[in-house]
């Protein structure tokens, strides 16, 4: 079930139409999902930004950094020059190399780049290895091909799926999510949309309500309950690490450096699931505008932009925030259990959770 | 009433026998108000590391920012050098300059220092100006003195005082709130408090109960709710703007880039209280270590550091966004009213926030 | 002397009419030089980006960080923001939170900023407490108000004056220094400025001319060199400290990303002086576009900007290169004895420059 | 010949045995030069910094972006926890991806490591194409791992060599160099190396001798120069584009902060060899210390440190610009002619330099 089924429907703005990334115009969703015998579980999601020339029709971009225990391909040329020229692809943290191989492959393979011989193609991961058997590496890169090609509008596919088939989430199991928000037209009438790859841990809240202590698998409960309030299969909580991947699409007309304070955001709402970022965390959030007002072909002299003043950034902030914590919700409760001949991870128990809510007054 | 005894007790860990920055040992916490005639409403916080000679003896510090609209002196000293070599001291927006004078004047008149022509003080500021006459600018030096003569460990003031003597939160009467974790001998034993300054807004949501919401007073509200639906008096909340201040310390071993990791979890415990970091807000958070073995004298040769490995991190960034939550909670709950000639700003109506907190089942 | 007198004529492109920051339509420098008594040595720099409303009209703006050893106010707004909205004001170290004050005081008090309560202005400076009593801290205010007042643009003074009276460089008296480029047609036409307040040390070579060897002063000479070959009066350059803010005028339409980039070639320019920035050195670069294509009001719920591609900016920071190694030489050759009780420091004898250079090759 | 043999000895500190990056006891250096038909010619140079397990014995380590126009694997995670975990691989821009790969099959390969799950390889990269059939991509991860088998230390190979087999200076053909220092025993006695992978543009300057002019050949020239005045061939030097890689490594006990700085200081011995950074360039500096004193296992709860002062670094800072600057020198003075089906590029022609230089006074 989705998150907005069981009351969890964060903040004050209203969804889009798919309560998806892919509400903001053009955004196109595509994901592989990789199950191979007993012991591969990951797999590939591509977010394409536009259906267009993405190396010359260019989207500004930018990177927020919450804790940068990750190996994020295309991090410092996205900064340089505030823009990216690739889809975006997440995958798992040793497939990351073979993936960004294969992306620039699959950009470099366009009739259009074939003189390019440049690429920044951005990567991110996760660690699937509690499930996946990620020394093993399979070749990932026929399965980014297919991601990418295979990329469509409309509702995106949520929970185990994709980079998230192997994830796992304050102990259970995690994966894909997403949502959006649309501003009010008092506020310009954007859209906002964030896709994440729930990996991570803490101590799980949602909406406030400490599902998480109130389920008996938290981070340090080792340190601060009695022995006999632990749950079993809660080792893989103990410490809270994992990472989380966060991809930010908006048609609001935004350059870099604003794009950067709205991806700073998406962190708050992170922390409202009840993240502290733990050491071991990969948190990353990209986000890029796909405004036709703000695209930028490489080779041009000048660039006419018309952008957002710097105040009309808030209600933008707020959005984001909202979406980021519904889109994290939809990955734990979409998710599907997952196992292998390490591991088995079940999903939360929804009917639970729906009950503690429900105490909780929220429905 | 201070938050804990309405419930709101966020996260796992237990707080330090003030609940307060000066559960850190050492930490010592001075404040002067300033309330003159109908139109002066501000004052001075100032924290104090320790009490030695804090030129010589410096304390490793770091700086995050979570939005960078605030006129925060002392910023890239502190960064290239990954320390403090004065106390912080927080103050109106206006008047930031004068504070910043004085201390230097504060550290230059101490005998130790005859020879000194180089300080760099630490001073933040949140706009009051909605109570407080700022543009008048108060000769603030001397409160800066005062301040500093007076600081003293054990309970710290909380709301309408010092720094927070004119500051607003979410559209009531917001302040200077504190807050304070132990972590668990199995974690380490360290201790970590937080001191806020808080003047923001946001959806006002107080362990996940929509407070804000409930008593119709929230940012954005006239775009997403019919007009019947407002209170008198929301005006002031409307765009979310505002700042906050807020000062770590910790007796951890932790040198500038662990202490900057740290002070990025404190947005995460922001966060959680309904901010989204407006544009026009100054989210600044200081964090410094008090503990001797990562003390450095700035004619050392070598310094022998015992620093904390990264991953015992991951506990003191759970206790800190705790502790920011609750500190900002106390802020709002221990403010008292304030009026001026422009403006007259209350509380938040405690008994009503017990009631919708015990609703939600906090209590 | 001005520098390209003595041959010093660093690059390939050519400088404006003045040679100065003022080439760069609309900038205005005036400067105001305190000598009182026998121990004040010291003064203001203030360089005004247009004549027009600054609070309203913003110019995009950009810092880059040398090295952080320094005070400068206004950092992290304009970071943030991506602009300025006041002047820029050089002085000395512990003049500059009052310097700070006055700049902030007379926005405030211009008609047009009656309802402002909320303004951030940028003071650099040096620390030239070898020749001035700094701890002494004159009412440096007043010394801003009219420094601001009299701002003119056409040839700048250079040497011992305004906020450069008392800064010392290599050991030899230094101060403020200025120089310009005109990009060919071809590359745009646009107009770069810079203005240095130079106060630091290393290893003197002047178009790589190692003057600072041959007149045996520089920084480690008595680590590396024999007893009989220092000169007397070398103290002051044996640690190669100091520090040097570097302020950039442009007339290309260029928003802060670029700007910041454009920042950080200065420390190229900075660098070809015989500067390692010194661990003691605040090194800063404020760049900041005049364009009205890129201005922006604050109000603006959309600013249409017409701004260079990246590709456009390798010409210019070729420029800024060439017009900081210049204006640094400026500062040192133009530079005429100031003494007080405390110290004398004489300039560099410009005929035995003349000699060394004319022996290198360069006349 | 080496840049020392021409007069080319920038600075007042003396170089170390080998001159070069292998000064530093431990570190090693492997190359492995590609040059296959009539087109592919690129290649991998892999820096060891130590014997030792590197994945538990870590070394503290920093990046400094000059330009970050660049593909950098590992930045974030260096960034986060100060540290590296892998050896450093250099290569061809379109090949870092594949040797990423290679480079975590490596170390995931050695018996020690049979349980990790995540490593952060870091490679950098500089653009071969005008040479090499870069598109191609040949398989690099075969080199990748003979070149950190086969990594020694002592003399180290320059010029048109492993990662620098294609690479093009100034119009000239580029490659790998190297030079050290050594500290005077008052300041420490440390030793500091660089190694570059050059392939960049700009003005050439030699010590200051204005080279690339007095030869014909630099950045905008055709935008400055009278048309008569360009030699054949220029073309390659047009825009000043390309990139630089630059290692640094030294055995003076510094953690990241301290070694970021350092790393900054790099750019200023690039400067000075007629580099402005060019909007096309990837200017990156890694720097790292070797001390024993400042390891760190990542399993241990306390790392005690023995770190250098801030004072300190001046001299360091003075030394790695001064190697930095030989060294690039000696990548464009060891180069030899490369040849493909796409281009020729030939070395500098060095008895013009000599005569060159020897009419500045330099010999």
């Amino acid at each position: 079930t989705r998150a907005r089924a069981l009351g969890l429907a964060p903040g004050i703005f209203t969804p889009g139409r798919h309560n998806a990334i892919t509400d903001v115009e053009g955004v196109k969703v595509g994901q592989v999902t990789i199950s191979e015998g007993d012991s591969l579980r990951t797999g590939v999601t591509a977010i394409v930004p536009h259906g267009g020339d993405l190396f010359r029709d260019r989207v500004p971009a930018a990177l927020h950094v919450g804790n940068g225990f990750g190996k994020l391909l295309g991090v410092t040329q996205l900064r340089e020059l505030g823009e990216i020229e690739t889809p975006i692809v997440l995958t798992c943290t040793l497939c990351i190399w073979q993936a960004g191989d294969a992306l620039a492959q699959w950009m470099l393979a366009r009739p259009e780049n074939a003189g390019v011989r440049s690429i920044n193609p951005v990567v991110g991961e996760t660690n699937d290895g509690q499930l996946n058997a990620t020394r093993a590496r399979p070749g990932i890169g026929a399965a980014v091909q297919r991601a990418l090609a295979s990329a469509t509008d409309g509702p995106v596919m949520e929970g185990s799926v994709g980079a998230g088939h192997g994830t796992v989430m304050f102990g259970w199991k995690g994966g894909i999510g997403t949502s959006s928000r649309v501003l009010p037209a008092t506020l310009g009438g954007f859209r906002i949309g964030v896709l994440v790859q729930g990996n991570y841990g803490g101590v799980l809240q949602m909406m406030g309500a400490p599902i998480g202590q109130q389920l008996g698998r938290y981070a340090f409960q080792r340190d601060v309950a009695p022995a006999n309030n632990r749950s079993p299969g809660d080792a893989g909580a103990e410490h809270g690490d994992g990472s989380c991947m966060i991809v930010i699409a908006t048609d609001a007309p935004i350059l870099s450096r604003n794009l950067e304070r709205l991806a700073a955001r998406a962190v708050m709402g992170l922390a409202r699931t009840g993240s502290s970022a733990s050491n071991g965390s990969g948190d990353y959030v990209l986000a890029f505008s796909t405004a036709s007002k703000v695209r930028r072909n490489p080779d041009a002299v000048v660039n006419t932009n018309e952008e957002l003043g710097n105040d009309q950034m808030s209600a933008l902030f707020q959005a984001v925030t909202e979406a980021t914590e519904e889109a994290l919700y939809n990955a734990l409760l979409m998710a599907t259990p997952v196992s292998s001949r390490s591991s088995r991870v079940n999903p939360l128990p929804v009917d639970s959770v729906r009950l503690l809510l429900r105490a909780r007054g929220i429905r």
